[in-house]
């Protein structure tokens, strides 16, 4: 009679800030993840290994990962990197990075307008870096973006989602995230998309990763959880987005994931509280209110 | 193969404008209830006779219902008014009102502080007001407080709920409403809960009534879809609460339902434009902003 266990990957520090206008030093980037570490998240995926000018919050990769290595590099918790190609790959793996993220979408206009190729020259490129990384021993996680629906092209289809996801599995990640990136995702269409990925692939290999942009993320975390998902990405009081897609504004709130998995007695090995000071630590730093009702609710009221 | 129909009680005008620091006058509350008419919803619940003083926001009780009847009389929709002793009920009467709400609720300490009375003596004045309610053919509904959890007592019983379930049903009441008061209730806990009520009572004779205080509001309406129900309270825009439990703040909004029953094909008759544009315009005259994700995302994109 084991406890169902559900693996929270906390986002934040890369999909979360990458989204904030303010641009933070690598100290308060590092303060952030280190609370997150106290608060007891076993993942937590720290910056993106891109070029510096595309995304200036992640101009300091390299400074991040290597003051989270040496000071946290002890702790049992994984530090996965964003990587976007080789080049990037390289600098990770120098660094001592032992897993990085992969990612594409479903969705050829949103590949193009994201990293300017299509979605098969994405796997062109991911292919490259995965066979380094198997060679390296590196784990390797995939990302899919526009899993349900594209800002540029509307509704996604399962097949489209089935393709990309088989790809990623040819690659030899250990896990997908499935990725809502606009929040468009409805329980009834998590249902069916997972019905038919599970008829091929493992739930233990799929994560899901939502964003609460109209409010659904809870009901879809909820399905999920009826169809076997027991991995989901979220961020600390709910920042980021993805500043590629117009509207879609925040990961649902790691403390909002946490509520509902204590609520149906799953462990997550979270301290809520300390979660919520690395939340409060971090909105204060962007200068923003959490958009977590529930977090909201115990910020006014001192009770979970 | 029919499609399953969603009644939807707004119950803005009352629950939520009782909570809204900013008094309104009969003829923004008339504006409002006459924009819902447009929107297509079919059941508003107007007003409450209460004494005066009691509640500011409803001291224009008789003039409202009288407006309403009116103007909006001849339309096929339900305005059911609340009504807390026979005094009120008179009045109510006397005004040429078709259906009441009565309410109580599970917890002793709450009804106690809500209306200086115990379980046991709301439903003596309420089996008073309920014996000529019947005589005069005026409809009764029963809205049941505190049924998850009380803001004195902490967590409510499922026996506690099915005893002053029983009861309402035994004053002749249409449809019980049970209300999640303080927004504390979960889905574990909801589906628990109502598969003991089916036990006894048709699912056709309850409806939900949450608050999304730590933002679970959708997870519990979603649950409790699967177990059969199909009607739900919520408020325009989000407005509303309880004045008199901390931290309850807002029912669950009427444009998230909307959303969750659009997307799984469940009809509900409304117009969601014109619903927005009802919202917008009382969240205009109390000055605040929806908390509802879904109608800020609308009204950020004009896209539904």
């Amino acid at each position: 009679m084991g406890t169902t266990k559900i693996k929270i990957v906390e986002v934040g520090p890369r999909d979360g800030l990458q989204n904030e206008k303010t641009i933070l030093s690598t100290e308060e980037k590092f303060q952030f993840i280190s609370l997150l570490c106290e608060a007891g998240i076993s993942t937590i995926e720290v910056t993106s290994f891109v070029k510096p000018p595309a995304i200036p919050q992640m101009g300091d990769a390299v400074e991040l990962f290597n003051m989270v290595n040496e000071k946290l590099g002890h702790l049992p918790v994984n530090f996965p990197c964003l990587v976007p190609n080789l080049q990037g790959y390289e600098k990770a793996k120098s660094l001592g990075v032992k897993e990085i993220a992969l990612f594409t979408a479903t969705s050829n206009t949103f590949t193009q307008k994201n990293v300017n190729a299509t979605i098969d020259e994405t796997f062109e490129r991911m292919k490259e870096v995965a066979l380094e990384a198997q060679k390296d021993k590196v784990r390797i996680r995939g990302y899919i973006s526009t899993a349900y629906g594209c800002p540029y092209e509307g509704r996604m289809s399962i097949g489209a989602l089935m393709d990309v996801t088989r790809r990623f599995m040819e690659l030899g990640v250990y896990e997908v995230s499935i990725g809502d990136t606009i929040g468009v995702a409805v329980p009834g269409q998590v249902r069916e998309y997972l019905k038919e990925l599970k008829k091929e692939f493992s739930s233990s290999k799929l994560a899901m990763h939502f964003h609460d942009t109209r409010g659904m993320a809870l009901t879809n975390i909820l399905v999920s959880l009826e169809e076997g998902i027991t991995t989901f990405d979220s961020s600390a009081g709910g920042l980021g987005g993805c500043p590629y897609a117009k509207g879609a504004t925040g990961n649902v709130a790691t403390e909002d994931v946490w509520y509902l998995m204590q609520s149906m007695g799953l462990e997550t090995g979270i301290s809520f509280e300390k979660l919520a000071a690395a939340s409060q630590y971090i909105l204060g730093r962007v200068n923003r209110n959490t958009e977590s009702k529930f977090l909201k609710a115990y910020l006014n009221t001192g009770k979970v």
